[in-house]
């Protein structure tokens, strides 16, 4: 999975064609709308190896997918606390801004986070992808945690700051996308800037 | 429609039987998994009645239902200005996350915000009802920015510091759902208090 590469496209193997086209079409409009069918023509992979790499089908295809863009996420936080010099909290904050300021203005606004889509989608019905959209903003709040407590936030206020950015960071992704515009982003980028900073202790 | 009382339940009629049932069937899995034969079961609603109430169908349908969902949550908005003495930022923000708290206890996690719903599901593929997601958006934020600048927040901050409190709870509902626990909406509720009574100017 972790064949694909940075850039959010697929490098190799129809496998991880699946996982990605199926991450790109549950962020147009969630879980239930997608069949194996459109996954298989996105990914332009062989029906049967569908049955070959996913016995578990559309679900374990969905659950592998939330994984795939929660490893994302938490791999552009880790990118951005190797190469900032130095890291700062406000800092990985605009990063996370800018990066879906930059996606949705280049998807026309149309592609969100599949972790919301499949929790909007699913979590009343589907308790296995409801655990996958769980374990996903887990792994992404953690890397964001450890990277501010490796900044000098203490570990408790870390964990919560990294809730706060997740959810004010998601919730103006979905503003976003109902307003087509990214203020809602700009906005919370801000806002969130400035309480983020105050939150080092004096060095 | 505003003959739908406070407590959330229907009082009287078809017609708003079925935009509350549609508010409901949505908050649980989207716009997409719902069809007018569930809407006219769930509102026990002579199917006939459909046709003349709302000739627009499905999307007329989901069209008021966010329209009144986001009414309900201006009207909580005005209510807690109204009664609160005095009324706060940082006890406004209170009211609301008391509330979703509340109401996600009450219902297993399995409702979410019908507006984060329509969003995810068809921001991409209907624009009718993307257009309705964000004009609900907006009322829910032009009450709590109006309720700001009454308490003394400068207008320009009262609209930035609405977008915040709305993207918070919004990306906190989602993660509260996906873990099946409140934790996410108590500690954006405590961080994003500390902000809000500082943004008052000193009276």
């Amino acid at each position: 999975m972790n064949k694909v590469n940075d850039g959010g496209t697929p490098s190799h193997g129809p496998r991880e064609r699946v996982v990605y086209s199926a991450v790109q079409l549950m962020r147009r409009g969630g879980v239930s709308g997608i069949g194996l069918r459109g996954i298989v023509a996105a990914a332009d992979a062989p029906r049967g190896s569908l049955q070959h790499h996913f016995p578990g089908g559309k679900d374990q295809i969905v659950d592998e997918a939330l994984g795939w863009a929660s490893g994302f996420a938490a791999g552009k936080v880790e990118a951005y606390l190797r190469e900032a010099r130095p890291p700062t909290p406000s800092g990985l904050f605009a990063m996370m801004v800018d990066q879906w300021r930059d996606d949705l203005s280049r998807n026309g606004f149309e592609r969100g986070c599949p972790l919301v889509a499949a929790t909007a989608d699913v979590a009343a019905t589907n308790d296995t992808l409801r655990d996958a959209a769980s374990r996903g903003f887990d792994t992404w709040q953690k890397s964001i945690a450890a990277g501010l407590r490796r900044m000098g936030i203490p570990r408790a206020r870390a964990a919560s700051l990294a809730v706060l950015m997740l959810s004010s960071l998601e919730g103006a992704i979905v503003l976003a996308r109902a307003h087509r515009t990214v203020a809602p982003l700009n906005t919370v980028g801000r806002e969130i800037q400035a309480i983020l900073d105050v939150a080092l202790p004096p060095s």
